[in-house]
């Protein structure tokens, strides 16, 4: 019961960032699948990725099986030399490596399935969800995170799984202020998630960090209103996202391979966590886009909370102090924390606008594109074909 | 004689990307010193970010001794617990490792010296350089490049040494289409060089890739018209710079904390990568902001050229193919290569600009601070003050 | 009941365009103050002003008595040398005289005032808009609109007011979609103005074309669920201003001197002008920013509908056609619509952002500077002032 | 010789704004033809104009006869119930008469022609410059200005033309730093024009202010190279046009219709007005683009050296002063010279760039639609039909 002691107890504890995405410019995952059998493919890349976060300050080190339930890794063909099995068992083994090098625990994660898109059972979405658990439970994580739930009855049904484990769970939906894909709103979705046996409840990834903290509040005020107690996380985007819509950043027109200029600096992240802590989460981190240097941002705002500094920050002035002995006067005058707070950097991109119109159904030049090539479709042959997709995502 | 008799076939040599800033957000860098202990310190680290070059397509594994003089470590303080020799040696053996996992040569790096910019004898700022090469030659790296020179002058100093090995030599200066601080142009800059002795001359850092590629088509031109010939060489920064003055990106007021807005695109590297190739330059990578999915970019547009993908290109649908199976027929309508080429990336940034002005000497706040925690300094003595911290750059 | 009968009928009336932003720019009208003098002092500006409208097809013209009462005249200081009557009636006449010329009527205008922003009572202020009525009522205007409030409790008052003329009345707010500076809802405030006995009514001024036309939504939203039966009009602001707050484009830092950037195309008008109609708002026009060709560009948008062109049509070739017989065939490729309804037009300032933070109480340096300046003043003093001050906004 | 003993005494000499754009907006002038006939047609409208520019503080009443040439309006077709002979009567008779409302002088204007664009011989274009001042001569105007043109040859023509009705004679060239389309640089124009009997020299339209005030400068440079004496005038557009190759604002694709982001402030003005006062430049005005509250800025920053304010500064605050009054805080703190010179404006526009990539010969879709139009067309055709296209510019 670390984590809960330790959030009980009011403690910061910082997660860590992605990994799909950090290990896609690394070389190791393929954007579309997305899927993680780096962990067992090439271990050495998945170990080098935790041990960064680790230094940068992460409490947790979360197994890297994203997407790694079987009917997903199945979905994605015969390109696979590994089983789920495999890739889970290793995943588990590399986090449990690198946990012991610092102080961290090891949390067990299952995602969104492709099972439950598909209208798949309650049972059979449930099986899913155990046979990772059981390798979770094997390898004896120490805690559980259901994250990436677009739904948040799949993920009640996630914790209900998990919950027999006997260890904490904590659930993330991947929502923003508007709610779930069927409209249940943050508070609601909340109430459901500690009422199914959530002790940590939150959201992570589809949108950028302040619309994330502002869903975690959300939740914060159903769940205090409901007189139910709980704690929360927040793992967002590390992209600016204003122009998103309801289903986040998937329907920005950048994603996933012109999301750049929107990454966020590491003053944005220093705000975003101290926004987070004063909405009293506790369990701060970040999900796609966060680099390790964006979770040494979180501990090094956070570090008057924690008492410490992390590793890398050996590696880091703060505020921009490393530059206090350059050359040149004018830059020797960035190396204080007023001029990184108010700096408004340009993208270096005049030819482009600073937001996008999201894409959706309907109005896209895709799918009128596809509209054409299918005309003998009908519509809803094609929400068939949709439905099906679904479980491809 | 590996590289110089592949770009005579006229066969592409694909560079590597940027150590020193990809380390640094992974946490084993200072920004500020920018020094490569991490070499000795951390070699897992390092080892792991060479192999993730050489799976992005890189033909070069190049020493990581970026600002590994003595002069310029001793500079740095105490804060060591290795010598340069131990940095440089260790750096050696890395590249070494990781080069023998593929096909690529090793390639011993030197760079600018404080020495130089301090004003130190001919003499002194060649003991600073062989005492690296020495080191170099013990570890009988494969050749030889110099980069990041500011002033043709230095850079001939380090190609006289450098050529005392024996190996090829290549050199790079991080300069832009104005030529080098002492006003020298690209043409005779490359000239000196070829002069000196380098088979390969080229550009590295500063600016934007562009701007590299056209600043190195201006050497060639030179080169041609002095009736020499060379080989050519481009590693830009991966950050779109269209407001850069002759200092390059250093006088930018993102420098180096909030460039992230400006990062290039892989289908910008496509673009840049062909634009290279057409103008005659063999010797095609990055430097600060290139991460391994940059150099693969380089690698997947001169697939054609080349022959074969590189190994990463495993974990990557060409032109976002590997959308092609996606839930969403929008997102599916982005698995093509006319939209990325075409697509205009929002920052995500609304209250940003586009571009900024660049700090310099005598305009900027800084300066204007400086002045008045200083009124006792005369301008002259300022000079001075700025002389001997450039020494620390 | 010329205007009520159009309406009935289905008819589009197309309003005038923002006359104080108009002269201010032609030399005639002081921003800060904004008020009228120029009806009696030049009154051949504004004669061409009323005609170059009429011409652009304005249906109404509209007297320029905005902030002529004379609490407000007086407020402004000894700088006038005309009564209030005596501008009040000039403009009558100017309004008359031009509406003459075409096919309009002639609107009396009165707005916000000063004695209700600071408390009078409600016999105080409707005494001031007595006194313009009575001048209304001896020139015979056509109807009456009472526009630019803030609060629909003083829009009320001046409704009853007018009533009392026995021509028909049309009211608009300047408010957004969240309602007036009470924090009453615009369907409370459109249906409390339909019961104050108000003909017409919906927005001008504060935000821009597509709020406005939101806002005007809500209200027909409010009138048609309470049962009633109502007009509309939409008269909104020529700028855009995604960035504003509750208090609408009085809050942007760019207010008033440096709107330029924000400025709508004839294209956005006509976008505008149609979605006002699909909207069901019958009375469409323009307040500030809207320069004669904004309102042609209504006019052309809903030809089809009132199956004419307005006189000034004559000088405009639709949807660019003008350009059909430009020497290059790049600005000929100009000349249709579908390129200037996709254009996204830069604004040449690639150092300034795209939108901008609104200043707002307690928030900005402004107020910063105050609270300085007046150490010695309480909060609750300074309260008292801003009260105070609002009469002179 | 009014204005050349005020240039020669070293006053400032302000020029009128840009008529054709402003009468655009106000619904006498058509965009693409952009014939002057409203002066004829429409008197009032021009008057009025006249009007404001002389309050706002124009020196110079230009004689509304831009491209009144026969040959440009008979290029226009049947429209046009007046000759051309009455057109140049009627703008003379107008300018004469607002003159004479205050303190300026009547310059006739002359501006390229299809005769010069179709290769007409030297005797055909000049017998056409000859027939507009013959209107002007017998108008008795006091001074001319030859303006507009892109070839330095036919400027020569049109001061060989004036010079011989004994008036003073001002030619301005529409071109930028890169000189006239026959690539003639800025200050061998000046010298040409100079030697050719120009009195005043200079540029106007086609670039924003600054690029206007640089090019004058390099005209001013080349006479003072060769040794020659003349006074120079800048008249540039009041957009701005960073984008811009050497063709102008006709290039980009916001020519003429979606203009308005780039519109200039009176900001901007004022430090233009500056910077062209240093330049030594002394006439100084507008082109398209810049209404009577441009030609405002430009004199209350030149109140100084004139040592007066304009009529139409009775209603206009220095530096914003008007606000000084108005109720909230944070907009009375926009009361001050410094808050405006620093502000960067937004947009309001977040979907759009912020600069655009100009259109031009042989790379726009307009060109390539073209193309395809005319299969048969050889490039060799195409050619001549731009030629001949060119006289209806």
């Amino acid at each position: 019961m670390w984590d809960s002691r330790r959030l009980e107890a009011g403690d910061v504890v910082i997660g860590d960032g992605g990994f799909v995405f950090a290990l896609e410019k690394r070389g190791y995952v393929k954007a579309g699948p997305w899927t993680p059998e780096a962990a067992a493919e090439h271990p050495e890349a998945v170990r080098q990725l935790h041990r960064e976060f680790l230094r940068a300050g992460s409490n947790v080190m979360q197994t890297f099986t994203f997407y790694a339930s079987d009917d997903k890794l199945e979905n994605r063909g015969n390109v696979l030399q590994f089983t789920g099995q495999q890739i889970n068992e290793a995943a588990c083994d590399l986090a449990r490596e690198v946990a012991g090098e610092g102080d961290a625990l090891v949390a067990g994660g299952v995602s969104q399935t492709p099972s439950y898109l598909s209208c798949k059972s309650e049972d059979e979405v449930k099986a899913v969800f155990k046979k990772q658990m059981d390798v979770f439970v094997k390898k004896n994580v120490d805690f559980l995170i259901a994250e990436y739930f677009e739904h948040v009855e799949e993920a009640e049904w996630a914790v209900h799984v998990l919950k027999m484990s006997g260890k904490p769970v904590a659930t993330s939906l991947c929502i923003g202020p508007d709610g779930d894909l069927n409209g249940v709103s943050p508070g609601d979705c909340a109430v459901r998630l500690v009422k199914a046996g959530a002790q940590i409840v939150g959201v992570n990834c589809h949108f950028d960090p302040m619309t994330c903290v502002k869903t975690v509040k959300l939740m914060k005020e159903g769940v205090e209103r409901a007189g139910l107690k709980a704690h929360y996380m927040v793992q967002p985007l590390a992209y600016h996202t204003p122009d998103c819509n309801r289903q986040g950043f998937i329907d920005l027109p950048e994603f996933p391979f012109a999301l750049e200029p929107r990454v966020v600096t590491r003053w944005d992240v220093q705000k975003y966590a101290r926004e987070a802590y004063n909405a009293g989460i506790r369990y701060i981190g970040g999900c796609c886009g966060f680099e390790p240097y964006h979770i040494r941002a979180v501990a090094e705002e956070l570090a008057p909370e924690r008492g410490f500094l992390p590793a890398a920050s050996e590696k880091h002035g703060m505020w921009g102090s490393g530059l206090d002995m350059h050359t040149k006067p004018w830059v020797r005058a960035r190396a204080r924390r007023d001029y990184w707070e108010k700096l408004k950097p340009a993208s270096g991109r005049p030819l482009c606008p600073s937001i996008s119109t999201p894409d959706s159904w309907g109005v896209t030049k895709g799918h009128a594109d596809l509209m054409q090539q299918k005309e003998a479709t009908s519509e809803e042959q094609l929400k068939q074909l949709f439905k099906k997709a679904e479980a491809n995502d």
